[in-house]
């Protein structure tokens, strides 16, 4: 597995490849790996011949009171579980590589960032789009694979794709979760024991959520309602949103017509835990 | 030569030739060619094996009171003009092409783009590298070619590109101008013919700025003082901004120290018409 960190030398390697005739697939990290991240990988091995996986914890998708600096970080233990699933390359790039001296050009998808985490989290797609958008010129892919736990993200990504006609595709893979039903994520090892039990209330409440629609319940309100209220009968938990949204726009919704999506901010203790379900798909654990 | 309309033809095509391993060159343009557009495509065929040409009236580049509807178009003399120098590929995507139903995504490049037309044409530097950042996706060109009359313009995207990981390099080109000194530009043809004479003093002023410069004047405000004085002296002309700017930040400067630039934007009649001129360098018509 070879590891660099030279945006120059990875856009060579990977220019390099592209001419070979080599199908570049790529999975944008911020590191901290789990099985969620690994899922991505596995899926991206699959439909390509030369695996990139990008390490950086990425400063402008993170607000002036957000955790940059206490974001978790492993570089030995990643590249540990990155070589276990056959990554071919790790990007890891360092700051002055990414933000040199003077830079000052950000890429915004301005419609699908507005609602849901746009709202509590100002600037923060801005950040993601832009790092995305030179991940994609240094690593030149031809696929890149997301984890639709971040749908907003998921969306976001497709959405710029399109509009700037970048060359590549996006795909969003299923949200990965514990045997009980937590999402995973690289926060949750900030829970507490008992915020961990709490935390589970999320993916309960979506559960909830998909058995009212099932059921016949259209009402984003009444759902929404519901969602809420099992959310609160647990402590430790501080409700940033619950919103039904259609897929497309990420626009409320009043009753589920089309393809719509449940998607939930909670503070759980200090910790900001998100998780979504897409109307009628599965889920289950 | 062949004409292109659909945005994902031309990325296709583009994708093939640079597997062949072939060099592509691009100019991007708004069309109804004049010298200076020529000169760019000279000079870009030198440096590649196929030779793109973008004609594109870009909306998010003009302002609600701006000439859009009005700019002047003439595409069958554009393609016997491109044909004249070689150029192998005409882009010519109609607006739903680039901008379609739901487009949201804008690339700005938050500094450089602040001064100069940045003070009067709120936005539309960012209608500029969005729709070059677009144009660059879809091309694929391994060097783009601007001209620097549009000098604000050239330093934008070059820092895009910077910003953004674009794997191309951008080459400016010295401003073409008529035998008595009008830099050329599409725009020339609104120009009454009494206000062409008048026009001539922007290229004048020019001169004399170097003039002063050559002979150890340093100080922006005399020298901006003498051009203005210049440039008023005759009928029809009414200045937007003469300004001195180092040419890396465009901000301006109070003395010429390091490498600066002249710039101005005069409206001469109805017509808005800019030029400028780098301390030091060649000027003469």
């Amino acid at each position: 597995m070879k590891i660099i960190n030279s945006a120059r030398e990875m856009q060579l390697y990977a220019e390099d490849l592209r001419l070979q005739g080599k199908r570049i697939s790529f999975v944008p990290t911020m590191g901290y790996f789990h099985e969620g991240h690994l899922a991505l990988m596995r899926e991206a091995k699959k439909t390509g011949d030369c695996l990139v996986v990008s390490i950086y914890v990425n400063p402008t998708q993170f607000g002036p009171k957000e955790d940059l600096a206490k974001y978790p970080r492993d570089f030995d233990r990643d590249c540990r579980m990155a070589q276990s699933v056959g990554v071919d390359v790790i990007f890891f790039p360092p700051n002055e590589e990414m933000y040199p001296a003077g830079y000052q050009t950000y890429v915004n998808v301005e419609k699908v960032t507005l609602n849901l985490c746009g709202l509590s989290r100002p600037g923060h797609f801005r950040g993601v789009t832009t790092v995305c958008a030179k991940l994609f010129n240094i690593v030149k892919p031809h696929v890149a694979v997301f984890g639709k736990k971040d749908f907003q993200q998921y969306i976001t990504i497709k959405r710029m794709v399109a509009d700037l006609n970048l060359d590549l595709e996006i795909k969003g893979l299923a949200t990965v979760r514990e045997a009980d039903g937590l999402a995973m994520s690289s926060r949750n090892v900030y829970l507490k024991e008992e915020e961990r039990k709490s935390a589970l209330q999320l993916s309960r409440s979506l559960q909830l959520a998909q058995k009212l629609y099932a059921g016949g319940e259209k009402s984003s309100k009444i759902i929404i309602a519901a969602v809420t209220e099992l959310i609160k009968s647990v402590p430790y938990t501080d409700i940033d949103y619950v919103k039904i949204c259609d897929t497309e726009n990420l626009a409320d919704v009043e009753n589920i017509i089309g393809e719509s999506v449940i998607a939930l901010a909670v503070r759980v203790g200090a910790t900001r835990l998100i998780d979504n379900h897409v109307f009628g798909e599965y889920l289950k654990f």
